[in-house]
């Protein structure tokens, strides 16, 4: 697949949208959809710094695969041009600390890029097995992140119910995961075994990953969607439209805080004022144990522009030189979280014991 | 002021948003804001229909004013044109229906193309005495809004602290009213008594009212503001950088139930959850006793371009045939508005008391 040629509209298997080849990581470019299905082919780590900053990837569980396969490209490149060892693990020592700080609040990339780390650093061989063994690893974590949805899906059914009509905030779906998705994931789930499933799309200011990739992906599997400004979500629920509500997670500290998009909070508080479950779907690599709450987790400011560079029936929707402020992220409090799912299972309140065993579950 | 022609930033006196002329009415367009200041003459009738109808001139308040000039016009051109009183009260009949009609949810329009219509049917002069007097109530009933949210900005002092950090949903601000505007009348009273008053401007999806034109208007007033997309209130709450939630209203039923902007109930219920006051500003005039609830006032559906006709950057955020729901408004009950503030002072629940109390006072 080389760069800016178009696909046609796929099922979405895990290896349209993020695939690590010989010498590139190839991507589908998220910041042109739903307009243009386009894929980008990166050859050098630094692209792929750049392309998770500029979110041509993005999603908690997608960054991490990303990053991981920019590592084993790193390596595959430093393999073929470094003349001793040391020279690789200087390459290899800027490639990781670049890679794991491209963005700052989702765990998984720190996760992912991490894991290949102590692949390299425990590793006695020459550069290039350490290469092959770091491709093997990174195309693991996009399998295992996979196959995480897949159990999520299969556990959150136990929270469904007949005709469900399932609200969801940005794009936790396929596209996020790298495959199948997590709050997607137990859309595909819930409306595979019930057809008249239904979904309400937030559009999710300030970068829209409702109206641009939710609202495509479920297009793609033909689920039956309706669009909403985030503003309208309140009085669809007051007006009994919404059953759940079911979103991702970037982060989720030890008591159950969730650190998610921007508005994730908003539709938690909304949720609970009408008796709505309020769902998170996210596997345990999201899981941040050594964070006691969401208080000291990190929330990126991002630039004004994407507040301020919208336009409405090509008009300008702000002066350019508006004050703003730009917090991709928010913190939604345990307290309002219905249950967690993860794939190892549905986890319920008190988080602090249900997340610990979660954890040693999975085994990291 | 010929249409088409640019005006310098004003410091938006009435006229400068709405005028009666002979023969026209001239309205600043709203629809090119920010990017343009502009003002259209609209010479017939069914152009100020047209206007209202495309928010060219929007706000509860501001479109009773178009209203009232709309009928005022019209009897201009009939007294003109119509060779018998017959002829001039078919035309007045069908303009003054049209005017009426010309959107449902705000009470404002009814009410302000009413009283003139009471003028047509109770006056037995010629149709130019008929026009002239016309003109005098349509621009009373302009001075009178503008004195109606003066007085209500001096009333809401009684609410403000020191240093208020003020969230404002949507535009209810000269724009919206004809001058001064009604919450932004609050803000605009608020920072003349203390500077170091802030705002915090929801953006207001989907027409974004917020970002086009109450930034803007804050823009010319000097008031120092920072605009957020609408899913950003609740974490701004939760960090304590919002003191006080003033909104403007549509509607009020007798009750104190709140029809007004989408989003507004939303935000509500933010409020109430961070202890924030949430209060509303509207004239006497947007009462509507004759309503024991909000659950029976009709709330507009508009178009689903309003949803999917939004691009970031240039870049179409939906596809052109994502399916979407559009409720201009939502109702917002009476339990989580902290105070109502009319010309004739603050009320405060038990509603259906202080609200006809306060009708009652206003001597409708």
């Amino acid at each position: 697949m080389p760069a800016g040629e178009a696909t046609p509209p796929p099922g979405l298997a895990p290896e349209d949208i993020l695939a690590l080849h010989d010498g590139a990581v190839v991507m589908l470019d998220q910041t042109r959809l739903p307009g243009e299905v386009v894929h980008v082919t990166l050859t050098g780590w630094p692209e792929v710094v750049d392309a998770i900053q500029t979110m041509v990837v993005r999603g908690a569980p997608a960054i991490g695969v990303a990053g991981a396969m920019g590592v084993a490209l790193a390596a595959r490149n430093a393999a073929a041009t470094s003349a001793t060892r040391q020279a690789f693990d200087a390459e290899m020592g800027r490639a990781i600390a670049a890679l794991r700080d491209a963005r700052p609040t989702a765990v998984n990339l720190a996760w992912a890029v991490d894991r290949l780390a102590g692949i390299v650093a425990d590793h006695e061989g020459d550069p290039g097995e350490i290469a092959d063994e770091l491709a093997v690893a990174a195309r693991a974590i996009h399998a295992d992140e996979v196959d995480r949805c897949v159990a999520m899906g299969r556990h959150s059914l136990a929270l469904m119910t007949g005709g469900a009509r399932i609200l969801t905030h940005c794009n936790a779906g396929a596209l996020a995961t790298g495959g199948y998705g997590t709050a997607l994931g137990v859309v595909r789930a819930a409306h595979a075994a019930d057809p008249t499933v239904t979904v309400i799309v937030d559009e999710t200011r300030p970068l829209l990953q409702g109206s641009r990739l939710t609202a495509w992906e479920l297009q793609q599997e033909r689920i039956p969607y309706t669009l909403i400004s985030d503003n309208m979500a309140a009085t669809l629920m007051a007006e009994g439209r919404v059953t759940h509500v079911v979103v991702g997670a970037d982060r989720i500290a030890a008591n159950g805080d969730v650190v998610n998009k921007i508005g994730t909070y908003g539709v938690a508080i909304l949720a609970r004022e009408h008796r709505i479950p309020f769902i998170v779907a996210a596997p345990t690599s999201t899981l941040d144990l050594s964070m006691a709450s969401a208080a000291d987790i990190p929330v990126e400011e991002r630039a004004a522009d994407e507040v301020r560079g919208l336009s409405l029936f090509g008009r300008p929707a702000a002066s350019p030189e508006a004050p703003v402020t730009n917090p991709a992220f928010d913190r939604t409090p345990a307290r309002l979280v219905s249950a967690i799912v993860t794939e190892q299972g549905v986890h319920r309140a008190p988080y602090e014991r249900s997340l610990r065993q979660a954890w040693d579950d999975a085994a990291h």
